[in-house]
């Protein structure tokens, strides 16, 4: 447990939340600034910072923990369909510093996006450019 | 394999691409649309259409080359964050209908946001009513 970190004091059950999945590892609860109904919010019971930071085991855990989340979101608010992802630290927009996944469900002419929506590059080097980096 | 899928065919080298990341199960390559430098898309090669019909073993198998991608997109391409995450079903924007991650890197100042950039509901349900249907 991280001092001061609000994500590990909502894991120890020092800060309410409205809890919609939980085992050994993970804690889904309702995202207190929704952006649809249902937003929630999957973290890991241990801290960790970044996609860099957590171990294997832990994020697996952690994508279990969402995939399960997920199912139960379709089941019980029945969406045409849902983001889920993460803002892997501070420039992609994350606001806690505990990884977390977000589950977003989505409807039919909600107005929404995709992803992509994220950012809109006003110009992105050349694949061509870019690949020769990763030889 | 999928017959006329965009993503089976990527996989199976008859469509070239921009390979980043490889493994027995996972394949990793540049988005051909861009949002930000050195977006990628990570797809399980056997075909599977959204997260309900993916099984757990392959979906570990998808999320542990997400995280492999990720920390060699970190390596290489040097960026301050990134956004990893799937649009799951046309209504949360799937353009392709084999399951597949964004990675998206992200730089301080290049004015995107974050998962809650994708929709942004008019209005959603309080929290203590859509809770009360999970339990």
């Amino acid at each position: 447990m991280s001092k001061d970190c609000i994500f590990c004091k909502i894991a120890a059950g020092e800060i309410p939340s409205h809890k919609i999945y939980e085992d050994d590892y993970v804690l889904a609860f309702l995202d207190i600034h929704p952006c649809s109904t249902g937003h929630a919010v999957v973290i890991p019971k241990k801290h960790f910072e970044s996609i860099e930071e957590i171990d294997s085991e832990n994020l697996a855990f952690l994508n279990d923990g969402a995939r399960r989340t997920a199912k139960k979101v379709y089941s019980v608010l029945k969406p045409d369909g849902m983001n889920i992802g993460l803002n892997d630290k501070p420039a992609a927009g994350q606001a806690v510093p505990h990884i977390h996944l977000h589950i977003i469900p989505r409807w039919k002419g909600d107005g929404g996006g995709s992803m992509h929506s994220i950012v809109r590059a006003e110009a992105t080097e050349p694949a061509e450019e870019i690949i020769k980096k990763f030889v």
